[in-house]
């Protein structure tokens, strides 16, 4: 049987050394030395022995993270970091499970995570309160969910991870604000997650602080359940129709979401509104494209690194500590200006 | 201690049945009886033998999936395509690696898989003929190459599932040269991989073909070396610069990829030109933008499920019969017609 001190001695490296590698921690590992370290095991034949530690700890080192979609812009952003995080400062890896809210994909990725031995996973989804959370939760498996709040009075025994969704729309809403408009809209696809309420409710809260309850409303846009990528887009053309045949028309728009907010644009432009001259628009989330689509879109941005950092570090925690108290993490959000709010106070 | 039996008994259903949704073939199993299944598992407290089962096969139904980022939109619409065939076609998981087209994390990666006993790759990098991944082929890992041909007189033992890049660009050139153009150009990023390679051969022969070598150029832009979302926006609109102050300026464009093909275009209408009626785009991958963008971009399409059902079929195949020969698949692309180009024969 070879040991660790085997592949340690080959490479010329201390023991410890060969442990982080064959641990994942490798973050602080040389490359010259990663690579003496992985021919030394090549060339010896060894096997970490992962099978024992399994039966030792009842966990590997992977956390499962369960997402909608990851070829939604958003949550493939979010993904990539929780990845790069997990793996540079945790030395853990992840497991990906897109679940499209179907409460049926969700529990069959929940027990495959349980069945290889998988007791942490990060959840995007606004069906936390169902039964395969539940079930699962109370099996033993730790969660920390992703951009939801809990419901008021929820007894349920995860972790919640989120910016501060009130805050992101009152940014949105008084960034209009400030620029003059007073006849305001949000536009949200229909749906009623935690996340989503919690937006529709910062909107009004904002408007009304303004005394601008009469001239805010909200429009909602119907589509397909899943809402990726193609979806946002379709919605937000649809909903600048809605729109654009109001009157007196919106003044200024938020949107949902980036992608969103990219299809109320495109939608706006071929009725032959200009944006922002006819018509702002702000944006959450501050996707890539943001920037790039013409007008360049003002949005809301969430510190993603931080959040994933702190959802991986908190399962670790919990991993380790079962006991450990559930807490809830709310991070501001941030105003990133740009070119789609028109300045009325001017006009 | 618990067995697949009395977890049966309880929930009221067969032992294959149990077995089915432990060892994660959900796929034929009903949302009644899945649930009735984990409850049963749950009430038990029944821990699927996975460590013993590891033990004796070597590996657990898990392929790891090696990209660049997740993030990019290309690589998110792949990673969903084979996590989604993996988990409802095979009952496999995917563990999904960042590894930014760097050595030392892809080398990183493929070590972590080892030990965590995952023993099937797919991999999406330009450096396969590197060492790291010759040493992993040759420790055993069974691997599958996505969108690269082999180099020529390679003897890397992995499989290669491939569309036809110079058939991609192919029907884009031609889509241009029967809509009347003539002075063609193809938008790059610099960076030679085999199927960037494959792409300027393409573009070349298909020119020469309609005797139109002498006004065919390829033009590169230089960005990051990460290549993701929005530095190949921002490659587009460098690029855009670079096409518009030739004289005579081309017609036609084919770029690398349609994020490439929005950077032009939103380039192009910056520095004042019209798409398509000063100038024409054709973009590759057809990603959801892709349709929306104003004009919507003609572009070529790859069957990603088709490809991804090749690849994890592949591995799984291989897993279970190492000697099994490599083999090479490539796929047709298909050519969609949008509004990003001009009719110059009617002109």
């Amino acid at each position: 049987m070879i040991r660790l001190r085997d592949v340690a001695e080959r490479a010329g490296v201390s023991v410890s050394t060969v442990s982080n590698v064959v641990n994942g921690r490798t973050g602080t590992v040389g490359a010259d030395i990663l690579q003496r370290v992985q021919e030394s095991i090549a060339a010896l034949g060894y096997q970490p022995n992962r099978a024992a530690r399994f039966l030792k700890t009842g966990h590997t080192p992977l956390i499962g993270l369960l997402v909608p979609s990851v070829a939604t812009p958003s949550w493939g952003l979010l993904a990539r970091s929780v990845e790069i995080v997990a793996q540079s400062e945790f030395g853990f890896r992840i497991l990906v499970g897109n679940t499209d809210r179907d409460p049926q994909k969700e529990m069959s990725f929940l027990g495959d995570l349980w069945s290889h031995g998988i007791r942490g996973v990060i959840i995007v989804s606004p069906l936390l309160q169902q039964n395969h959370f539940r079930d699962a939760i109370k099996r033993g498996l730790v969660a920390v969910c992703h951009d939801q709040c809990p419901v008021p009075g929820s007894t349920l025994n995860v972790d919640y991870v989120s910016i501060d969704h009130r805050e992101a729309i009152s940014l949105a809403v008084n960034h209009l604000i400030e620029n003059g408009h007073q006849r305001l809209a949000f536009a949200t696809a229909s749906g009623k997650s935690v996340s989503r309420q919690d937006k529709i409710e910062g909107f009004r809260a904002t408007a009304a602080r303004a005394g601008l309850s009469a001239t805010a409303d909200i429009i909602e846009g119907h589509g397909s359940t899943s809402y990726g990528d193609d979806e946002m887009l379709q919605l937000g053309r649809n909903i600048a129709e809605q729109i654009a045949a109001r009157a007196p028309r919106p003044t200024g728009v938020v949107a949902l979401n980036d992608m969103l907010a990219t299809g109320l644009i495109l939608g706006f432009q071929s009725l032959g509104l200009r944006v922002p001259d006819d018509i702002s628009v702000v944006g959450m989330d501050d996707l890539p494209i943001a920037a790039f689509i013409p007008p360049a879109i003002s949005s809301v941005r969430s510190p993603i690194n931080e959040m994933a950092r702190k959802m991986v570090g908190r399962i670790v925690e919990r991993l380790n500590n079962p006991q450990q108290k559930v807490e809830k993490y709310i991070y501001s959000p941030l105003l990133v200006r740009r070119g789609s709010v028109a300045d009325l106070t001017r006009s």
